[in-house]
């Protein structure tokens, strides 16, 4: 299938290259290349700077279709909790900086030792609830990112868009749903869940499952080699009213080692042939 | 917690020491241990002979809590479906042949090369229904193992405890769902899909998530190295009815290394103190 004139705009997610470029290499790489959006993690805005980051990405025309990332609430004690919430806080001044559509919130895993998952989803939405108000007023999105089940233990116990849209009704207006498919594609509840996401969709992210795959976390495949029908869940996504990029975001040890020029290169061959 | 007094009787399925013991020796060993329940797997028990091995199991006095397993239905093509089918009728047979409480269904992935999630769902579902008729006829409960996510791609279309018990519910009488609880741990909807479970469990397994998981297949932890709340899901499949073993099955590369009997006798002393 070739439907190149029909994509949609395409991001570039930052870690998708972050062994060889920094983020002023990435936004200079996504000009040259024509792709129009950029998404940054907040290590390499960090190292360039939230002012000089913002006037460089504004010069050269992107829209910043989120910030990588807020979240990871859940501590094993008060004071970590406290500290997840002060730097939720920043990430979220950084994002209204940028202008970027949305706040990519990556929510947690259980805290070291603990085996409490109902008590670590407690720490998430009482954290997200503690930094609603900043985000509303800072009219910044908070995208609530489900991450695969395997991911449960270190990274999310976040783990389906059900349960995210759950947060959603819970926590009323300024929050949303990041959609990643390589996170949601598996799950027997996706179409009526995409559907229920309906107005509440802020970000779609993009990569491939592979067969095999070899790391829990960074072996994520490119867009066309894995077993992810991309296109049925953009339209999906679509259907549900989301008109926004395709943002492409590889963790993987395998494109880290290419130049990231090539890697760009075929993110955009790649983006119009699964779309 | 140290409750050793009300653990459940345990079962050790063959896969655990798969690389050192046949079926004889896990059949002798579980008896010197005083393990009162043993699940083979068919290369094993093909290795042994069905008619051998159920006449010494029947001598050692252990219950066969499972069969492991049937399913595997997804295929490229029509010839593939019927042979997964045919090979499914025979695994019916050697579970009537062993009088085990249960064979246990792990479904099959995507056939290579397919996207398509949908139709591999439905040729699980087809397989399962061409194959219901003896099954009953044998009395042979069929246990549906929904497995990780983290499988979807190549072992198991069937995800969810929920989405098991949608099958149950469609497909009728002779079906029941294997709840392990690697596969299920980090499910939102677990306690209300463990509550709806009533009367339909068939069998319990139990092994450990570690942090970190180094394989998506053969990284699994001894009961107690990991993160699971085992005795809180056990108690779960309780208020569910369910009375029966708990099967400890390690797919493990580290635990394959070790010696079988001080593996059987550290199971022993984890599943006391996990329960």
């Amino acid at each position: 299938m070739n439907r190149a004139h029909n994509a949609p705009p395409l991001s570039l997610n930052t870690v998708t290259v972050k062994e060889r470029w920094g983020l002023a290499q990435c936004i200079e790489g996504c000009a040259r290349q024509g792709i129009p959006g950029i998404s940054p993690w907040r290590d390499v805005l960090h190292a360039m700077g939230v002012e000089a980051a913002a006037r460089h990405i504004r010069d050269a025309g992107l829209t910043v279709t989120g910030l990588c990332r807020g979240g990871m609430f859940p501590a094993a004690d008060a004071t970590g909790h406290a500290a997840a919430i002060e730097d939720n806080r920043r990430a979220i001044a950084e994002a209204a900086a940028l202008g970027a559509q949305c706040l990519v919130m990556v929510c947690g895993g259980l805290p070291p030792g603990s085996k409490d998952l109902p008590g670590a989803r407690a720490m998430v939405r009482d954290g997200l609830e503690a930094i609603l108000p900043e985000a509303r007023a800072a009219g910044v999105t908070l995208a609530l990112e489900p991450l695969h089940p395997m991911t449960c233990a270190d990274r999310s116990v976040l783990s389906t868009l059900g349960q995210a849209l759950d947060l959603c009704d819970a926590l009323g207006e300024g929050v949303g749903v990041a959609v990643d498919v390589y996170h949601v594609w598996w799950d027997p509840d996706l179409a009526a869940q995409m559907a229920r996401a309906k107005g509440r969709i802020a970000a779609f992210h993009a990569c491939d499952w592979l067969v095999p795959t070899t790391d829990l976390v960074f072996d994520r495949g490119m867009p066309g080699d894995g077993v992810i029908d991309i296109a049925a869940l953009r339209r999906m996504a679509e259907a549900a009213g989301y008109a926004g990029f395709t943002e492409v975001e590889l963790l993987s040890r395998r494109w880290w080692g290419e130049d990231p020029e090539e890697v760009l290169r075929i993110i955009r061959e790649r983006h119009a042939a699964t779309h």
